[in-house]
C-alpha cells in the first residue's frame, strides 16, 4: 500500500450520475470481504459450508452511565436488503478496474466469472434471535451457515446494519425506562447520518419512542410523523411587521385542534407563555382543545414548571409541556427530579406536572452519545468438511474476546418467579432442558461457575429461530408493534437492577460444561507454547502485552 | 399529542414491498416543515421570498480535544438529492392518511393539491461555501433564497446531508494532520449509521483519509478501495487442518505483490510475524516485494517496534506496519511518541519507524467519537415584503445563539504573510474592501473589537459561491481531488495554532460595525422591555434562568 497506488479517478469520472446501486447494492461491503472470497475461491474451498456467529462484546457504555441490556434492532432490513442485493454486470466491469501492484487486475477474470453468477446471498440459511428482544453480550444474534465466500461477503453489510438499529433500540429503550408514560418523539433526522436518519426512526419506535418526525419513513412504518413548527415561523410573521402573538394565532387558525406552541422565540416566560395562552383562550372559546407549548432552550426545569404554573392560573391543567434541547436519559432523570422540587415550592402537584411532560429526543437519541457505536462482530466459528463441522476458534491475547465455537444453541433461563436469570449457550448437539442440577460456566474466568436445581428453572426458552432457508420464502417478519410488544414482554421479565440508568446489575450470560471444553481444547490447540500463567484462559491481563510481564 | 392519536399502523400495511423513494426522496423531512408550510400556504406567503442561512455555532469537542476549524462537506449530494426530489402523488396519497385530532386529515385538499405541484426545490437560489474549504462557526456555509414554503421544506435534509459530512471530514482532517505522511484509510462502514456509511467514506476522502474500504461508494467516487484480509481467513485454513503459515501462504500465492499479512489471529510476537516473515521470503525469492503486516490488537505502539525489528533483522526495512483498532487522532499521537521512544532503545531509527507506520482507522472516524453531531442550524434571516428585504431576528436567552441578520456577504482576511487572519461578515449592501481600517466586532461582546490596517492586510477572498440559481444548470460541481486540493490549501494558510489538537487557538469571525449594529436594533425591538443588564447583547447569562438573576 503506497500513496502513488491511486490513479486519479481510476474511473475515469466522478459520480456524475451517481450510481446509487453500486454504492448500497452488492459491493455495499468492505473490499477485505472480496480478496478473502477471491482467495476462497483460489484455494477452492469457496462453497465449503461455514458457519457465522453475529454477537456484541459489551452493552453500550456511555461514560457517565451505561446500559444493563440491549434491544435486538434491524434484521428485517438486512434481511431485505440480503433478498435483493445481487451483483449487476456493471459492478464486476467496476471491480475490474481495481489495479493491483504488479499493474493487472486485483480480481482476476475466472473469479469475476464466478462471482457474476454467484454475487448473491440466496444460498445461505440464518437463524437470528428475534428483533425487538432483549439481547446480552456475548450471545449469538444472527448465525449465519453457508458457502463460505458468500457468508463471508456478507459480514460488512450485516454489522452495518445491526450494529446501528440495536444501538439506537437500545438508547430509546433507556429514555422510554424514564420517561415512565410520557410522550417521546424522535426528533433526530437533522443530527442522524446522512439516509441512517431512517434506521434511526425505525429502531427508536421498536425500542420505546412513540413517534418519531422523520416523515418519510414513518408513514412506510406505518405510524404517523410527529411535528408541529420551529422558530422561523414565528420569526416569519414578526418579519412581515407581525408579532409573536399573531404568530400563534394564525398557527391556531389552521391547527386548532392540533395546537402546540413553541414559546421560547422571543422570551420564553415574559412573552412566549402569556402569548399562547391568549391564543389557547381564544381556540377554547371557539371550542376547541389546545394541546400544549413546548420549550426548545433554557433551565427547562424550571421554565416547565413556571410554564405549567401560568396554564393552570388560565385554566389549562390538561396542556402538555413538550420539551426538547439536547435531551437524553439522565437530562430527563435530572429534568423530572428538578420539577418534582421546584413543583412542589411553588404549590403545584408535581405527579401532575410531571406527567404532563412530553419529550422530543433528537442528537443523543441518533448518535447513542457516548456510545455511539455498538462493538457488534461476525466470526467465522465453524467450518464443514468431509461432511462434519469443525469447530473453528480465534486465540485473542484477551481471553474475553475468544468466540465461542462451533455451532450453539441458545438458552434463556427463566426462575420461580418468572424472571429471566441467565442465557445460556451450549453446543448444538446437547439439549440442557433435561440437565439437573444445571451447571453455568463463566465464559472466561475458569473458576467461576454456578448451578441451579432445575426445579428453580421455570422455564428454558430458546432465543434462536429461523429466519432464511435456501430456496424459501423468508419467514414473515412482524410489523413495529408486535416487535414494541416484544420488547415490553422481555422488559417486564427483566430484573430492575438490570434495567437501571446508572451501574446496572449485570445479566449472566453462561456456557455449558460442554462448550466450555470444547473452547479450551480448540484454545490449546491452536496456541504456541507458552507459560502457563499467559494461557488465555486465565484471567484477563493488561493490554496485549504479553511477552513483558 | 397523546399515545392514543397513533391508529396501529395507519396506512394499513407494513413495509413489506419497501417504499424507498417515500423514505428517501421529497418526504426525508421532518413533518413540522410540512405543517408550516401548510400554515404560509393558508396564509397566502408560501412564495414569499425567504433567506435561511445555514451555519454551525461551534466546532466540534471531542471532550478530551477540540477541534479548531471545520472542513465543509457534503454539498455536492445535496445538491443531487435537491434536484431529484419531487413530491409523488402517491407521496401527497401518504400525507393526506396523516390524522389531525378532530377526526380529519392534518393537511387539507387545497394544501395538498398546491403541494403536488410545488412539491420540489427548483425555485430555489443557493450559494455556499465550496467543499472542502476550511470553515468557522457563525459563517454562512448555505445560503438559501427562494420562496418560503420550499426553503423551510428544505431544512431538515440540508441539516441531515451538511453536518454529517462537515463533522467526518473535520475528523478526517485531523487525522490526517497527526498521520503526517503516512497512509490513512477509513475502515468505518460497519460501525456508521446504516446507508450513511457511504457519506462517512465520502467525507472522509474530502478530509484527509487516502482510501476507503468501502467497495462501493469508493469506486463511485472513482477511488480503488482498499482491503486485504480478516482473522476468519487465517481462521478458516486452521478449522481445514492447516495453521496460520499456510493461511498466509496462501493468501501470498494470489496476492503476491499485495500482500498484507494480519498478524494477531494466534500470536503477534510467537506466530503471526515470524511466520509472516517466512511468507515474506518465500515472495521475495519469487521475485515478489511483500508489502507489510496489520497488527489489530495489543499494545499497538510496542508491537509496532517489535515488528519493526524482527523485519529489519530479516531484511524487509521497507514493509509497512498497518495499525487499526480504536485508532483516533489522539491515539495515533500517542502511538507514535510510543513507538518513537521504544524505536530508539531498541536501537531502531524512530524516524524510519513512525514512516512506515500505517493507520486503518473505523469507529472513531465514522462516529466522530466524541462529538458524534455537528450542531448546524438552518435560520430565517430575511423575508422580502414590498419588493424590499425584511431582516429577520430570533432573540434568544442566550446572546451567542442570536443569529446574524439578513443578507450578508462573508470575507476571508489574509494577513501579510498570506495567513488567514479572520472572517468577517459584512451587510450585503456594503464593501468591506475599501474600509481603513477595517473594524472587526465580536458577534456578542460589545467592548470587543479589534481594528486593522488596510495594508496590513494583504488579500479579502469572498467566500460564498453561487451554486443553484433556478433555470440555470447548476454550477459544475468538482471531483475530490479538486477538494483535497482546497482543503491543503486552506490549512496551509491557516495558523499552526488553530490546527493545534488539543486546546487550539480560537480563530475570529468578526461582525463588520454595520452588520453589528443592525442586530443589536432589531433584538432591541423584537425584545419586551427588560432591565439593561438583561439584554441580549450583554455577556452570556446563566443558563436561560433570567427571572430568577
Amino acid at each position: 500500500m503506497g500513496r502513488g497506488g491511486r490513479g486519479a479517478g481510476i474511473m475515469g469520472a466522478r459520480m456524475n450520475e451517481p450510481d446509487r446501486e453500486l454504492c448500497e447494492g452488492f459491493l455495499f461491503t468492505d473490499q477485505y470481504e472480496l480478496t478473502m472470497a477471491q482467495l476462497y475461491f483460489r484455494a477452492g474451498i469457496q462453497d465449503t459450508p461455514a458457519q457465522f456467529d453475529h454477537f456484541f462484546r459489551n452493552n453500550p457504555d456511555y461514560g457517565s452511565h451505561q446500559a444493563g441490556y440491549c434491544i435486538n434492532a434491524g434484521l428485517e432490513w438486512l434481511v431485505r436488503w440480503m433478498q435483493s442485493a445481487r451483483i449487476r454486470p456493471e459492478d464486476v466491469e467496476h471491480l475490474r478496474t481495481i489495479p493491483n501492484r504488479s499493474g493487472g487486475s486485483l480480481f482476476a477474470d475466472d473469479f469475476l466469472d464466478w462471482l457474476r453468477e454467484n454475487g448473491h446471498f440466496g444460498a445461505l440459511r440464518m437463524e437470528a434471535v428475534p428483533e425487538g428482544r432483549v439481547v446480552h453480550p456475548d450471545v449469538p444474534l444472527t448465525v449465519v451457515r453457508g458457502p463460505l465466500a458468500a457468508a463471508q461477503i456478507l459480514e460488512s453489510a450485516l454489522l452495518n446494519r445491526l450494529n446501528y438499529q440495536t444501538l439506537i433500540a437500545t438508547k430509546a429503550s433507556r429514555i422510554r425506562h424514564v420517561a415512565g408514560e410520557s410522550l417521546f418523539v424522535d426528533f433526530g433526522m437533522r443530527r442522524a447520518q446522512d439516509l441512517g436518519a431512517n434506521a434511526a426512526a425505525r429502531a427508536a419506535l421498536i425500542g420505546g419512542a412513540d413517534f418519531s418526525s422523520n416523515t418519510g419513513v414513518s408513514l412506510a412504518l406505518g405510524y404517523p410523523p410527529k411535528g408541529t413548527h420551529a422558530h422561523s415561523m414565528v420569526q416569519a410573521f414578526m418579519a412581515l411587521g407581525g408579532d409573536e402573538r399573531e404568530a400563534f394565532r394564525r398557527y391556531a387558525e389552521v391547527y386548532p385542534d392540533d395546537c402546540i406552541l413553541l414559546v421560547d422565540t422571543v422570551d420564553t416566560l415574559e412573552s412566549g407563555i402569556p402569548n399562547a395562552i391568549k391564543v389557547f383562550e381564544e381556540l377554547r372559546r371557539g371550542g376547541h382543545t389546545p394541546v400544549g407549548v413546548r420549550l426548545d432552550s433554557g433551565d427547562l426545569a424550571y421554565l416547565a414548571v413556571q410554564a405549567a404554573r401560568q396554564l393552570d392560573a388560565a385554566g389549562f391543567p390538561d396542556c402538555k409541556i413538550v420539551l426538547s434541547n439536547q435531551l437524553d436519559e439522565r437530562v430527563i432523570q435530572q429534568v423530572v427530579g428538578q420539577v418534582r422540587e421546584e413543583a412542589g415550592r411553588a404549590g403545584l402537584d408535581a405527579d401532575a406536572v410531571v406527567q404532563r411532560l412530553t419529550y422530543g429526543v433528537g442528537t443523543h437519541l441518533v448518535t447513542s452519545s457516548g456510545a455511539p457505536a455498538l462493538d457488534g462482530v461476525y466470526k467465522l466459528v465453524g467450518l464443514k468438511r468431509d461432511g462434519e463441522w469443525h469447530p473453528a476458534v480465534k486465540v485473542s491475547e484477551n481471553p474475553a474476546k475468544v468466540p465461542n465455537p462451533g455451532g450453539k444453541s441458545v438458552w434463556r433461563l427463566y426462575d420461580r418467579r418468572g424472571m429471566a436469570t441467565a442465557d445460556l449457550l451450549c453446543r448444538l448437539a446437547e439439549d440442557p432442558r433435561g440437565d439437573d442440577p444445571l451447571v453455568l460456566r463463566h465464559p472466561v474466568v475458569e473458576t467461576a461457575q454456578r448451578s441451579i436445581a432445575r426445579d428453580d428453572v421455570s422455564d428454558m426458552e430458546s432465543l434462536l429461530a429461523p429466519v432464511l432457508e435456501p430456496g424459501r420464502e423468508p419467514v414473515a417478519l412482524p410489523d413495529i408493534d408486535e416487535l414494541r410488544r416484544r420488547r415490553d414482554r422481555d422488559l417486564e421479565r427483566l430484573d430492575p437492577g438490570v434495567k437501571r440508568i446508572v451501574n446496572p446489575h449485570v445479566y449472566h450470560v453462561s456456557l455449558s460444561q460442554r462448550l466450555w471444553r470444547l473452547k479450551q481444547e480448540l484454545i490449546a490447540r491452536a496456541t504456541p507454547a507458552r507459560s502457563e500463567s499467559s494461557s488465555p484462559a486465565a484471567a484477563p491481563r493488561a493490554r496485549g502485552t504479553p511477552g513483558r510481564a
